[in-house]
Formats: C-alpha cells, structure tokens, sequence
C-alpha cells in the first residue's frame, strides 16, 4: 500500500484514529486463530460516512480492506492475509435504539453481547445465542460468522435475529437491509446473505436485533458416563423424547482431567460429562429436569445432581468455560490451538464422531480434546501440538483432514459456529463442492475487484499452517510506515 | 415459444406430464392474486433429473420458467407474466426422511403444510409458521415467498426453519445449500438467500427442515373494543410486559360484520377484537393468560373471554380463517381483492397505521376491511371493488399508493410475508431504493438470461392492474397449441 492511500485514510478520519505504527501493526495481525499476517494501516473509523469514504478510496485503489470487532474469531477472519486496512470497529459501540414495545434493538457493530445483554434484562429480555466470547466479541463479529453457541438447540443463531442490517458495500455504497419489523417478505432476504459472509461482501455497520423474552427460570444436571459414546446416544434420547434442553454441553475426559486440574472445578472423574440446561417457566423446569435425569439414568449414566442453584449453575458454566484455557495448560510442551474446532453433526451421530476423533488423535500421535454444544451436535476439539516442532504441526493437520473427511462422510459440516476464513478453506471445496460456484459468483457481483476481506472463505490456496503465529511471529518482517502516524 | 421445445420437454418428462391443452393452459394462468396470464406449456415433473433437463432447455431457448406450488400465492407469483413453461410441482410430494432425534426432516416441495404437521405431530413436533392457507400451500412456495403466519410472533418466519435446500439454479446446475446440522457456518448462507427470492434464482426441489417441539398447551381469549386504535395499543402492550403470545390475531368492525354475518360466528359486535393465543407448559398458559387479559382490561377491553378448550379456540380460529371469503360476500356488487393485503408494521405503529388505513379508504371512496397478525404487525386488508369498473380498480389503486407512503413513513414494509411478485413490484424502488440494486446484481450472476420467474419482483413497470383477472379473463386470447398435447 502507497503512502498517499494511509495518509488520504488519516484525513478522512482525523486525528488519532489511524496508526501505522510499528506496534499497532504487530498487535492488529493477530485474532483468536492460529494465524497471524501484519496490515498495512489500522484505522478506527467512528462514522458510516467514514467506513464508506474508506472503502470507495481502497476500491479504487485495490487495497484490501478487513473489517474487525473484538478479534475473538478462532479461523483468522481479521487477519489481513494480504496486507491492507484494518478497520477497527470496536469504537462504534452505540445501542441505537431499545424498542422493547416493538421487539427489536438497533445497535451498532462494535456493542459486546453481554453489554447488549445487561441493557436487554433490564427490561426482561435478551439475546440468547450465547457463544463462548460473550464478554469480549462483538455483535457485528457475531453477524459476520452466523455465531452462536450453547443455546442454539433452543433459540437458534445469529442468523435467526437478524432483523435489517446497515451495510457499507465494497463499492463504498451504504444499503439497508431487511426491516424494523418482525417479518419481511419484500426482496432478497440480503441480511440473511450478509449474516455468515465473514465481511467478504461488505462491512455491517447498523444492526437491527429481534429480541427474545428472557426465561423465568432454569436449572441443569451434569450428568457422568462411562463412555463418551453413552453420553452422545443420551443426547439424542432427550430430543427425540421430544424433550428441548437450552444447552447440552459435552465433556471427554481429556477436558474433564483439564478442567479439574487448572479450575478445581470438582467434576465427576468420568468418560464424558453432558451439563444439561433446561428453562423457562419454574413448573416446566422442574418437570423437565426429571424427565432429562430420568433419560440420563436410561442412558448409562452413572451419576447426575441436578441443581437450579443460580451459584451452582454459574460454578459449572464457569467451569465449561474454562476448557479452551485449561487445556493450553495440559502439558508443558504443548499449546492447545483452533485447527479441527467446530465440527458440527446430526445429533444422533455424535457417538460415532466423538469415537472417530479419538482413534484419529491416536493414529497420528496428537492429543485431542472434545467437548461442544452437543445438544444441537456441535462438536469442538483442541489439539495440543508442539509449537514449535513441525512434524507436530503437520501431525495436526493430517488429523484434521482426516476428522473432516469423518464429519461430511457422517452429514456434518465443517464449521457450525466459527466460519471458514482461513482454517477451514481448504476444505470447503470438499463440503461446498456444488455450491462454491455460486457463492463465487456472487462474491464477483458484489466484488469485482476483491477488495473485501479477500483471500478466505472460497479463495485460498494451501496448507492451513501457512501464516502461522508459531513459529513464524518470531521472524515476521514487519516495516515501520510513518505516513499517517499521529494524524 | 417455439413448438419444438415443447415437444423436448414432453421427450423429457414422458406420456401425460405435459399439455398444451387450453383448458390447462387457461387454469394454470392463474393463482390466489388478480392477474392472469397464459403460459405456453405445462409440465408435471417427477424428479429433479427432469427439472435440471427442462431448465438447460429453457436456458438455451430463452424460455421463462415458472415454478408453481399450490398456486396459493396473493401477488401473482405463479402467474408467467411473459408466458413459458409452468412447472407444477405439486406431485413432487413426498416427506423423505423424517429424523425427529435429529431434529429435522427432508421433504420435496410439493408436500402441503397441513401434511407435513400431521406427520410431525405423531411425534410431538411440528412446524409452527400457520400460513393461513395451511390445507393448501406447499412448502415449496413457502420457502419461495418467505411465508409465515400468526404465529411468527414466537416461532418465525419460514426463514426460520430452513437447514439446507436443493435448487436447480437457472443454468440447470443443481446445488445443496446448508446442511442437516442445525447450525452451519459454512460459507455464505445461500439457502437463506433462496428463501423468499420467489423462484426468480432458482427451483427449490428438496428441503432440509427444523422441527420444533409442539406445545403441550395452548389457550385464547377474545377482547373486544370500542376502538381499533385502543386493541392496537393493547398489542404494545402485552409484548412489553414481557409476555410473548403464539398470536394475536385483530380484526376491524368490516371484517367482524361480514364473518358474524356469513358464518353466525358470534363474534362481539364491536369496533375491534383481538383473538389473543398463549401456549407452552399448562401452569405457563394459566399464569400468561391471566395476565393477558388483565392487561386487555387495562387497555381499555370491554369484554374478555379467556378459553383452553380445544372446540372453542378451533371456532375461533375458524371465524378467523372465513375472514376472505366473508369479506367477498360483503355486498353484491363487490368483490374482495388482495391489492394493499400485507403491510407489516412495528408493533407499536399499528394504531396509527389502521387509523390511516380508514382515513384512506374513506377518502378514495373503497371499502377496506382490515385484520392480521398483529403480534408482530402484520396488517392485512382486503379491499372491496366493484370488478367491472375502472374507476373502482383505479380508487383502489390510488389507495394502495397512498397505504403504502404511510406504512414505509412509520418504518414498516408493503409485504410482510406474502411477497413481491407483481402486486408488489411498482413499489419496491421506494421501500428498497437503495438495496434493488444489489438485488439485481445477484440476479444477474445467477441468471443472466433471465428465465426464471422474469418480470416479477423488481422488474416491473407500470400498473399492478394491468394483467387482471378482472375483467380481462373475459377476453384473454389463447390460442390452442397441440404440440405436446397427450404426449
């Protein structure tokens, strides 16, 4: 990128709001993933008429440009893969409006969930999607991968609340989408074609949000297995009876060694653990958590200790969430990292996916741990590698082949909750094979010239352990650029 | 169109799958809308080989197809504006896999919604969406247009339920969108593109659903008022509380007089009502319901009249149900048309939008009956017109404009869950102007030679009456074609 384009951006938005700074740079090349590429200018835009200045300028200049929330995504979508303009819009945390009389908010795209969250209860309402970065991601990150999590199995993803979005297209045009009601049937459904596009078609810079009626009450078992295969059957046995839970969570016993190790956290030394949520009205719930342990015992299980104990239920979600860093402190050689993270299957096949993945592991000598949003059959696993040993790292992504090999042969996807981006592009010409045509052409319709988050999705060549954080951040060239420094 | 592709698509489909026949010709011009047109040809097809073969054929020939359902549609979506092929998939009918511990099931998209429950419900699932034309309509044209129901307030939009389609795109290619996971984040969302795009990018011919748990019990009250403006507000209301109906469906003076008056439906004589549905756990109903109608009371109710039985609440719904047909009945010179049929509004607008509505129809001279789902402020009005005069058609024309500017200027749409299509169309640059263009673009990447459904949705010119059944089905030249005639 020239140094006329950082210093045209550095005017557009004023003073303090562009860096080219060697520091800056460094830090914005990372996310959550294992990946990590240094852009050319970071810029924190605080307008729509900003974002589209900024993006007719880098269209006309074909550079690219990567919108990016809190950084939380595991596959790398804020990574500038080919350099560029990061634009930061954690700056635009504005919730707009608060219509709870009409069912809808309108926020801005850098609002945290839980801060959405806090405002919403104060009125008896929420945002249920619930992922896993609830304190830190951001509501438009979350519309850019389709994110949910744990209560998905009962109130869906992002997608589903996706009332109307504020889009700055790549041409710099600002379009609305959808509408400030709760049904729309006036066009292309466009919101629901930019929920999930990972900010290759535009970047989201309104969002309007259904909201959902918070549940009185709730309460969750955690019930112990002797084998992770009874456990994934008792999954299924509670939907089928129908029974709908707001949230199964699924433990192995390598989650389960790590999560009592680093947390105290006094979990069952079992097989597999599934923490099962249920909620809603108070006689609903007690009648509910008897069938589900009723179901649990049915299943093989040898333990469960029910509890609507708000102090128990939040010592036990703390808990689950506690996986992903527990488990980076398994074992001192090793680092857990997001490779094959976020398979998701029919739920009556996750006996048989969890059972895969293990013998997988085995087979190529890497430690996997696997835990998920088992309810909706989201399967999570980390792979703890040696950082710095490469015959590790490729031990890891032949594994990885192998799992998602498994997971469409078992009428899976890839990605349930995390998207694509990076990590998982080699492998959407598997998966996508008949469909990548037509998300290509529409890219190019919408894109001509791929300025928009380009090189992801559809669009990538090689190995997933190229642009790696390990070992490559200790030798990445990264140029001082003083052309909009302090402006 | 030319006789010999006729005669290939007779080779393609077999013996007494296709007709040129008038009488055929002539019936299948037509849908639930005021327009008519006569196509070309009509062909049943069987599988999706068939409908991948027809549609190269049309790509080739520049031929318009037509996909068509039950020809439920309001708006003219079945009808071939510029004539081609009708393709009926109403024998493509069957439920293929039914995966309740999965939680979802396939189906072709000529199975009819009341089927596909009746089928869910030996289960305990169903699918909640309640089209009001649930005996008929097939899910395939509820994917195309995006329908829902009076239940949308709590179990959404058909949007909400799809999981993965398959469509024959406009090339004959045939795609798979989505998956059979209940979440994926893989790629763009192309099945949520499809849904709603009302066969203009492509043949829906398989679905992928999400079953929802039926409730164990419902209940309903009518509340009647002395104004309409006062059962709007009561809608507010009860969705701030927070208290989330499956329905509430309002219905005006008009619309109360001529179902009291063609069913003895005995519903209160009044200027409003409100039929207000609860469901889910039975202490939940009992506890919803008491605070519904307690919050009814204070909105300014005259009369409540609470019931959970099951004969009851289906009379009800069935005086409900009898609101298009009582409203043809109305007087004898008229006859009840959908032209301004679909507005949906924010919540808390609806007073002012039925006070508008009234003031518009007064002021043109129309009668307007209004009623709807109005837990999510979706207004329906049916306008009464007298067939055989212009200037009947041309008031009720104006009127539409005029209800429309007022429903976009309190920050609705002119289609909440009928769609485009024809009726729509001339309206879609004011509430679209700055998102038809992308809509567009899309449907130029996708069907370039413009064979799918043309000339609907944003691409039309000039009168929503031009093309009406009225009285132009007196004169509609049709000549008689005997190409495939019996083949």
């Amino acid at each position: 990128m020239n140094k006329e384009v950082a210093e045209e951006i550095g005017r557009i938005v004023g003073k303090g709001r562009c860096s080219t700074d060697i520091a800056d740079l460094y830090v914005y090349g990372f996310d959550a993933s294992i990946h990590h590429k240094t852009p050319d200018v970071v810029v924190r835009p605080s307008t729509v008429e900003q974002i589209s200045e900024i993006v007719k300028l880098a269209n006309r200049t074909l550079t690219p440009v990567i919108p990016r929330g809190a950084g939380t995504a595991m596959c790398g979508h804020s990574v500038p893969v080919r350099g560029g303009i990061i634009l930061d819009l954690t700056g635009m945390n504005k919730i707009k409006q608060m219509r709870v009389e009409d069912l809808y908010c309108v926020v801005e795209p850098g609002v945290i969930y839980d801060a959405l969250n806090a405002e919403l209860e104060k009125h008896g309402f929420w945002f249920p999607t619930t992922p896993g970065s609830a304190e830190a991601c951001t509501i438009g990150g979350m519309i850019a991968t389709n994110a949910s999590g744990m209560r998905a199995i009962k109130y869906g993803a992002t997608r589903d609340y996706v009332l109307g979005l504020e889009v700055v297209l790549p041409t710099g045009e600002v379009i609305h989408t959808g509408t400030r009601t709760l049904k729309n049937a006036s066009g292309y459904q466009l919101d629901r074609l930019m929920v999930g596009a990972e900010g290759t078609l535009g970047i989201i810079t309104e969002a309007i949000l259904r909201l959902a009626v918070k549940p009185k009450a709730s309460a969750m078992t955690v019930a112990a297995f002797n084998s992770l295969v009874e456990a994934g059957k008792c999954v299924s046995n509670i939907i089928a009876k129908p029974l709908l839970p707001s949230a199964i969570e699924l433990m192995d016993s390598v989650t389960i060694k790590a999560v009592n190790k680093c947390m105290n956290a006094g979990l069952p030394d079992c097989e597999a653990i599934c923490m099962i949520e249920v909620d809603g009205h108070p006689a609903s719930v007690e009648e509910e958590m008897c069938t589900v342990e009723d179901i649990c015992r049915k299943s093989g299980s040898i333990s469960t200790q029910a509890s609507s104990d708000k102090k128990k239920i939040s010592e036990w979600t703390q808990a689950r969430k506690a996986i992903m860093p527990s488990l980076s402190r398994y074992g001192e050689k090793f680092v857990s990292v997001a490779l094959a993270d976020d398979m998701s299957v029919p739920i009556s096949r996750i006996p048989e996916a969890v059972e895969a993945f293990h013998k997988i592991a085995e087979e190529n000598g890497v430690i996997v741990g696997t835990y998920g949003h088992s309810a909706d059959g989201n399967l999570h696993t980390k792979m703890l590698v040696e950082p710095y040993s490469d015959e590790s790292w490729k031990a890891g992504e032949r594994a990885v082949g192998q799992i998602y090999d498994k997971v469409l042969e078992l009428g899976g996807t890839v990605t349930g909750e995390h998207g694509v981006s990076i990590t998982k592009a080699p492998y959407m010409q598997k998966e996508r094979h008949d469909s990548l045509g037509t998300m290509r052409a529409i890219k190019k319709a919408l894109d001509p010239n791929d300025i928009m988050n380009p090189g992801k999705m559809f669009d990538w060549q090689g190995s997933i352990i190229s642009h790696l954080r390990y070992p490559a951040f200790l030798d990445q060239p990264c140029e001082r650029n003083d052309s909009c420094e302090g402006s």
